[in-house]
C-alpha cells in the first residue's frame, strides 16, 4: 500500500485512503462517509491524464487495490468476472493462458486497473477492432450513494431488459458511485506477428494504406498508430533510432501490427502493400521489423510519451477524436490555428488514427502558459469539434482538468441532463466532487 | 401509409397516426401532445414482439414511416447516419454497394426501422460477432418530452465526454422520447460462401463444434443458430424439408454459415470439422448446402417462425439468454421444470446459441393458457436468470407484455433506479405509458 501519488500529484491530497476488500466494505464506507459528509474519490491505478483522481483535505480516498481478485474465467464462454481494482495486465495474463484477451490495450496496462478504465471509458489500441471499455463490459456492480449496490452481473451480450443503467457508470470517472465488479468479455488473442513502419506523405496516404492494411488477405490489422514528423522527429532522436534508408521527416508515420498465422505469407502482404503504396505514393518508405528487438524499439517510438514531460514538463496535452473524412481538414487547421496563436507552437500529434483519435501535445518549453493564450489554444483545437461528429476528449475523460471544455463543447440539452443525472444519482455531492459535472444547485 | 397495425394487432388501437417529416415537426407534435395531455407512442416497423407499440384510445401514435432518408454513408468512415425511420434492408442494400453492411441482421429486416432496432436494443443472427445494436450506435438524437433535442450525433468510437446519455435511449423502448436520427458503424460484408446444418446428440456437442468453427483456418464464422429436435421436427415437416441420411430427430442442429474467400478451402475444412466432430461425437450428421436453394431451404427451417404460430395462434413464446456455462443445465431444468407443469407442454426452443440467445414457444393448441399455469411456466424458465448471469429478455426488450417479468427478476436497487429515470425524464408520463415500467408516482 504505497504512498504513490500515481500520474497526478494531487491524488493524495486529502492524505486519507482506505483499502477495502469486498463490495460490503465499501458499502459501509460509503454509509460511513454519507452520514459524516465526507466526500470520496475513487482510486484504481492512478494512471489518469485528466485530474480526475485529485482529492483534497476533508476528503477521502477509497482505493480499490485490496479488490484485485479474478473470480472467474470461463475460456468457453469467454468471460472475466474481476474485481475492480484488477490490473489490466493482470487480467491480459490470466486470459492469455487460455489464449484469450479483454481485447483491449494501452501503455499504462501494469497499473490501470479495469475499476478506472471502466470509469475513463478508456481505448486504447485495439479500440478501432474490438471498440471502447463501454463495449468490454457485459455486467456491473456499483455502490451508490446511499450505500445500496447496484448489482448488474450479467455475462451475455443479449440484455433487453429495461434501460441498461451500468451506462452510466461507464465514464462516470468515480461521480455517481463505486465500481466494484466487473463482467469483461473477452476475445481470442491474435498473436502480433509482424510489425512494420511506414512513412508517408499525407494523411490521405495514410488511409489509402490503412484500407489496404484492413483487407490483407492473411494477416489482420491489430494496431495502427499514426506519428506526424513533429512528434516522431523529437521520439528518434531520444530513442536514437534510426533506419537505413528511412528519414524521419515524413509528414506521417504509421506504426501496424499484424496478427494471424503464416508469418512469411504476412510478410510478402506487407511487402506487395509496400509496392503498391509506391505507385500511388512515390515518397513512401517503409520498414519491417525482422525481430522482437526491432519491434520493441518500434513500439517505443510510439508508446513512451513520458520522454515529451520530460523535456517539456509544463506541455498542455489534449485528446480528441474526429471522424476519418475529417481527419485532414482538421489536422491542417489545427496546424494554422496554431501558428496564428503563436508561431512557436508547434503540436506533437500522434495517435490512434484508425479511430480517428489524436493526441496532441504542446511542445513548450518553460513554465505554463498564460490563461488567454491556452483559451485561445483550445478555441483552435475544439473548434467545431462537436459538429464535425468529433469529441473533444477521445479517451481519457473529463476529470477536473477539462469541465470547462465539456461545458464549451457539449449539445446544451446534453449537458443539462448531466446535471440532473449527477443531482439524482448522487444528491449530497459525495462521489468526486468538481470532476466532470459542477454539481448543480449545491456548488 | 397504410393502416397495417403490424406484429401486434393492438398497434392502432388508438386510431390516430401522425407522421412527421423532420426532427423540428416531431418536436412540435411533441409540445403540443404534452400542452394537450396526449401520450405519444412512437412507431417504426411495428414488427416488436412485446407490445411495446400497442396504443389505445386517447394516444396518439407518432410514425417515423416518412423519416426514412439515409442522409450520410461514408465508404472509409464506415458510418452512416440514417433518419429513425430507415428500414434496416433498406440501409443493408445501401451499406452492400460500398461492400458494407450494419453488422446486425433479423428476420424482420424488410419493415424493422433502425430507430425500433435502437429503441428495443435489437440483437439477432450476427450479435456474437458485432454485438447488439447498442454496440452499433455510434451518435444518436432524440426528442425528449419538452419537446428539446437530444443531439449527439458524433460518428466516433471514442467518446468520454461525460456520462453517455445516448444508451439511456437506447433500449428504453420509445417511453423517454423519440429517436429521429441515429449514427450507425459499418461493418466490411463478409459474403457468405458456405451453410452447413449440423446434427447433434447434446449441447455439449454444439459448443464443441462452435469452438472449432470459430477457429476456421480460411472462412469465419457468420452465424451460428440452434434448433432443438421439437422445434426442427415441426419445421422440417412443414417446409417438406429432408436430406438424405439425416435424421431430423437429432437432440439439436445447428446451421452454420461461413463467410470468406475461397470458397472451395472452406468446404473442404467443414468436411474436416465433420470428420473431427464424428471422432467425439459418432452420432454427428452434416449436411452441406450445394446451392443457393438449398441454403435458403436450410434457413428457412430457421427463420420461419410465423409458421409455428399459424399452428398455435396463441402458443405463448419467451426469449431469454443464458451464459454459455450455464445453457446445458439450464435447459435441461427447463424441460423437466415445464413437464412438472403440464407433461402436454413440450417447448419448442432455437436461437442465436452462440449468444447463448434461447427462443422459447410453448407449442400449445387451444386458446390462452389460464394465468396460473402461465406464471408457473414463468417461474420455471425464468429460474435464477439472474443470478445465472443471464436475462429474461435477451433482445425483444419488456414492452407491455414483460413488465411483471422484468419486476420479478430484475436486481431491486436497478428496477428502483429504473422508475426515478423515467420519472427525471419524462415526468408526466407522455411517451409510451405502460412500456417496459410503470410510472412511479402517477399510475
Ligand atoms: C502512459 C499512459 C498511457 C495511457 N494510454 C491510454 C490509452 O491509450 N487509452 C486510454 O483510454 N487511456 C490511456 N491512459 C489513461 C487512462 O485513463 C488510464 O490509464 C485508465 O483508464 C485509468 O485507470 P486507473 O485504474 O489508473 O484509474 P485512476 O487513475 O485511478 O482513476 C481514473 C478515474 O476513474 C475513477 N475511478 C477509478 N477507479 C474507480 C472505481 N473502481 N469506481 C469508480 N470510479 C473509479 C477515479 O476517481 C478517476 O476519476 C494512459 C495513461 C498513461 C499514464
Ligand atoms: C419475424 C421477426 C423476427 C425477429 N427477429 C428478431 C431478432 O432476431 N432479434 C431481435 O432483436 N428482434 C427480432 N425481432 C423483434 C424486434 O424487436 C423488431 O424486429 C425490431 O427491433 C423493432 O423494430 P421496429 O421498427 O419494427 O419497431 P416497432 O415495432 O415499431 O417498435 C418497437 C418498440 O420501439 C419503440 N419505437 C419504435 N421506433 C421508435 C423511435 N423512433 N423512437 C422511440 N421509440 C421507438 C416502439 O414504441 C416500441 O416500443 C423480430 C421480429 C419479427 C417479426
Amino acid at each position: 500500500m504505497g504512498a504513490d501519488p500515481g500520474w497526478h500529484p494531487d491524488n493524495l491530497g486529502c492524505g486519507v485512503v482506505v483499502y477495502p476488500g469486498t463490495t460490503e466494505q465499501v458499502a459501509t464506507v460509503v454509509q460511513l462517509c454519507r452520514r459524516n459528509g465526507v466526500s470520496i474519490v475513487a482510486h484504481g491505478g492512478k494512471t489518469g491524464l485528466v485530474g480526475g483522481g485529485i482529492s483534497k483535505p476533508g476528503e477521502i480516498v477509497v482505493s480499490l487495490e485490496r479488490m484485485n481478485r479474478i473470480e472467474r474465467l470461463d475460456a468457453d464462454e469467454q468471460v472475466a468476472v474481476v474485481e475492480a481494482g484488477t490490473a489490466l495486465q493482470t487480467l491480459q495474463e490470466a486470459a492469455a493462458i487460455h489464449g484469450l484477451t479483454p481485447g483491449i490495450d494501452l501503455a499504462a496496462r501494469g497499473s490501470a486497473t479495469i475499476g478506472g478504465m471502466v470509469s475513463t471509458n478508456a481505448g486504447g489500441i485495439m479500440a478501432f477492432r474490438n471498440g471502447v471499455m463501454r463495449h468490454r463490459v457485459m455486467g456491473l456492480e456499483a455502490v451508490l450513494a446511499d450505500g445500496s449496490v447496484f448489482s448488474d452481473l450479467t455475462r451475455v451480450v443479449k440484455n433487453s431488459a429495461g434501460y441498461d443503467l451500468k451506462h452510466l457508470f461507464i465514464g462516470a470517472e468515480g461521480t455517481l458511485g463505486i465500481v466494484t465488479r466487473v463482467a469483461v468479455k473477452l476475445e481470442p488473442v491474435m498473436p502480433e506477428t509482424a510489425t512494420a513502419l511506414f512513412g508517408l506523405p499525407s494523411l490521405a496516404a495514410v488511409f489509402a494504406l490503412l484500407k489496404q492494411a484492413r483487407a490483407l488477405g492473411s494477416g489482420e490489422l491489430a494496431a495502427c498508430e499514426a506519428m506526424w514528423s513533429g512528434f516522431f522527429g523529437f521520439s528518434a532522436a531520444n530513442h536514437g533510432w534510426s533506419a537505413p534508408e528511412y528519414r524521419t521527416d515524413n509528414s506521417v508515420n504509421l506504426l501496424l501490427s499484424f496478427a494471424g498465422h503464416g508469418e512469411a505469407r504476412i510478410s510478402d502482404e506487407i511487402a506487395s502493400l509496400y509496392e503498391a503504396m509506391l505507385e500511388r505514393f512515390p515518397e513512401t518508405e517503409a520498414v519491417l521489423a525482422s525481430s522482437l528487438t526491432q519491434r520493441d524499439a518500434l513500439w517505443r517510438l510510439r508508446e513512451d510519451t513520458e520522454q515529451i514531460y520530460h523535456a517539456y514538463p509544463a506541455a498542455p496535452s489534449y485528446d480528441v477524436s474526429v471522424p476519418l473524412s475529417e481527419a485532414e481538414a482538421y489536422v491542417a487547421c489545427l496546424e494554422e490555428g496554431l501558428q496564428a496563436v503563436d508561431p512557436d507552437l508547434k503540436p506533437f500529434i500522434f495517435g490512434h488514427i484508425a479511430d480517428g483519435n489524436l493526441h496532441i501535445i504542446l511542445n513548450r518549453r518553460g513554465g505554463d502558459l498564460p490563461a488567454s493564450t491556452l483559451a485561445a489554444v483550445e478555441a483552435v483545437i475544439y473548434k467545431d469539434i462537436r459538429s464535425l461528429g468529433g469529441s473533444f476528449s477521445a479517451e481519457h475523460g473529463v476529470g477536473s482538468k477539462r469541465i470547462h471544455s465539456l461545458n464549451e463543447t457539449a449539445d446544451p440539452v446534453k449537458l443539462h441532463w448531466i446535471g440532473q443525472m449527477k443531482r439524482l444519482i448522487d444528491p449530497d455531492n459525495l462521489f468526486n466532487p468538481g470532476k466532470l459535472v459542477l454539481h448543480p444547485g449545491l456548488s
